[in-house]
């Protein structure tokens, strides 16, 4: 049985089971999960901010890293969706008792439970659990190690749509500390199977992934070249906690060249998308006036990104219950 | 655009908008809040104790410093007005990351929350977050400071005239640690506007406000003194965690002069409430046979306490509709 | 008014009022929760896991040990039943403030809540606090010390029904450290009240009770005696936490004598049940290829113990509810 991204992440029919990463997935579905996230941003916008659709289901957050923000948002996402919502941090629990992961999560499993929700420090995490679930649950990746943080991606790809209508045509510029950012690789991924003219990684040498152009991205070292010509610039958040060691000279240093300022903003196209996934390190990575100022779509993002795991969520959902119905899911078939 | 605290609290036509202090508030609406919390005390004692006032709306409980009792009185009362709540507790998550108290509001607020539970150790803090919103949102303020704890306050005025039936010719002492406690401030800013006959602060010079009689109060240092007349007590819990150095010779000589005793109880009318915020340090500041006494009101203050946040929380939200439905909000105003 | 554990887990009519002990129980009554258990097992494979029986009730999960696992199922169960849920992990909160259990309660209990889950370090704790409640309160011991922890050994008798379909005849026998577990006791309690031929107790004497007897247990020290012609095997956690001193020789010396391996396991009954009530230690209280064969039903535990826990919270409040209408309660009787 092939195990790729896409054979785990698909039904036969094509349809989303479990949502792991950008990669493996096609433009045709990306489309799909957008359109879906499109038709729930209207819902965010309601006195009565539900719908039905996981009514009676139980959806488990399953933090192996800790993040307020991320759980926080997929917590809110399950609840407009009337799903019941279990926050478990592990480390300080199961996992202090001497218990493996996957005998975590085959109890979990047991307590009848729909969907896990989960991050976690190493990459892959996700994945090795979707291998081994029923078919009636689904895993979604909230961030795996340095591998990939599908959601935040999305949630970046529905903002750019919603400004710039289409990917085609359109240049984007990461920039910062692309190496340690399992986002940055998601977005690399999304930004090319959408189908944008470019993707730039703007970056020191130390801070940049070990074969940019096999994922599909031309490297610049200097602001004044990278931003040239670009429609949407996303800034990455500089993960101190990630970072061993001095791969950067000083925070100071690193604002001056890659920071962007308002003068650094004048390079790119006129009226290009500023984008951040957040928190914000203003004066570190961006400069308050370009944060705050009328390009910056940042608070957007973050409404977006409800949208967007209301749709995987959803999608993932109507997916298990395809292949429980049809019958044609790895472990029904194999009975 | 002004901003004092009546300013921020209340709509165009006088509705409730946010609960940030009772400072600013006149007595018809703490008479209606009161009301209010009055209708709701009802569906505490229903074995189906909810209401559907605010079905799918998310209320956020954003703890900037601990509290379990009174984060847990917000949720249920949240819970039974039907809202999703989202516990947040800050300052082991977003803060930590270096993110700033209004960027992470930019983002709460990005997630299409309608109202903030607010509690932080400033002074402030839910005045300046009021400030910013947009028109749809509520900010209710669980304690900032030394400032207000404004919801703590009218359920002692709930409970109050629950036993009293009005609040004319009442004569009311608060007992203890006044200058460390947001409670006893808004206490007595409630109990002026309600009209009760004097509001008496008893304590030692070193816990007493720089200005007491400014507040409406009149000062006693001696228990036998002040609690001659009075028809309501209200004990403070000394907040060892608030006081710096050595403001009190011992445990054992506070409540030697201003522990509640049978002895001291004498002094006050026959039948006078015997009232604290919880939770109770028995003997240190109240002795156990009267906590436990016939004139004890304590746990009925806390079965108060959930009515008058679904007062307040229920009344707030509805301001706020009007608000965005009238456009005369600052926020739409501005558009 | 006698206090023993019957009369304060059961109404005048003999409905379950509290579940604090499987002690006091008797076997209808037993049999009742196992029966009603069964028919929740068919909700948790529903797309749509939910049943109204306690809509609008609010249960507290009150944990003053932490417990992810038991807390997590407990929060289900309650979810699923349609209750609204308040965890609570005290210790880090009112009792840091130096408030008492039992002050700690009554304000939980003027918060209207119906329902208290309680696990405590202290024996006898949730009893102590049942004696206190109002008829309209229940109360669920989910373990208590070295004392019982009842819904796990319910759990597990509902897994042994479904396998074995009666209990007479059974010889069921409870393997490891049976001196520190609440578990063992409630289990050696339940399955004789239910009727199994015969209990045994397999441990070093170091790891027995003190009068294994007196409890309807036959002791054996070795595994070879101990598991012959048995139809059941339950093994116990190592409480590492529980244990002080050198009680055991090492892990590997325990895993040579008491660990339950395929060649032990031959000397059982064929077919015989393997249990375990989680989380696993791996090779030191049983061998993987063990836990994980053909003959463990560990995580039917799991999926049982949703039902059961079901069962014992909708019985409970139906008790209560019948105590309250027919005012013969203890509470109701004393006005």
């Amino acid at each position: 049985m092939p195990e790729t991204s896409r054979d785990l992440q698909l039904t036969a029919d094509g349809e989303l089971r479990h949502f792991l990463a950008i990669e493996g997935l096609g433009q045709a579905l990306l489309t799909r999960i957008l359109d879906t996230a499109d038709s729930f941003i209207e819902v965010g916008e309601r006195t009565i901010k539900k719908v039905p659709l996981l009514r009676g289901r139980t959806v488990v957050n399953l933090f192996f890293e800790p993040s307020t923000r991320t759980r926080s948002t997929f917590e809110l996402a399950a609840k407009r969706l009337s799903a019941d919502v279990l926050n478990l941090d592990i480390g300080t629990s199961a996992t202090s008792k001497g218990e493996s992961l996957s005998d975590t999560l085959l109890n979990l499993r047991a307590m009848a439970s729909d969907m896990f929700v989960m991050r976690h420090s190493q990459s892959g995490a996700p994945h090795f659990v979707a291998q081994s679930v029923t078919p009636d649950v689904a895993i979604i990746n909230a961030g795996d190690g340095r591998h990939e943080h599908p959601t935040q991606a999305m949630l970046d790809m529905l903002t750019i749509r919603q400004h710039m209508k289409t990917f085609s045509g359109l240049r984007v510029a990461i920039v910062g500390d692309v190496q340690h950012s399992r986002v940055a690789r998601s977005q690399i991924r999304a930004l090319n199977t959408l189908g944008v003219d470019e993707v730039r990684l703007i970056a020191p040498d130390t801070l940049l992934p070990h074969e940019p152009e096999a994922l599909g991205a031309r490297v610049f070292h200097r602001m004044e070249e990278g931003l040239r010509n670009v429609d949407v610039i996303i800034m990455l958040r500089l993960q101190h906690e990630r970072m061993e060691g001095a791969l950067l000279p000083s925070e100071s240093e690193f604002y001056r060249m890659y920071g962007l300022t308002r003068e650094k903003l004048a390079y790119a196209n006129p009226g290009a998308l500023v984008m951040h996934p957040g928190p914000i390190n203003r004066g570190v990575e961006i400069e308050s006036a370009v944060a705050d100022g009328p390009q910056s779509v940042i608070l957007g993002q973050v409404t977006n990104g409800i949208a967007v795991r209301m749709a995987v969520m959803s999608m993932s959902m109507g997916g298990q219950l395809n292949e429980r119905q049809s019958g044609t899911g790895e472990g029904v078939a194999s009975t």
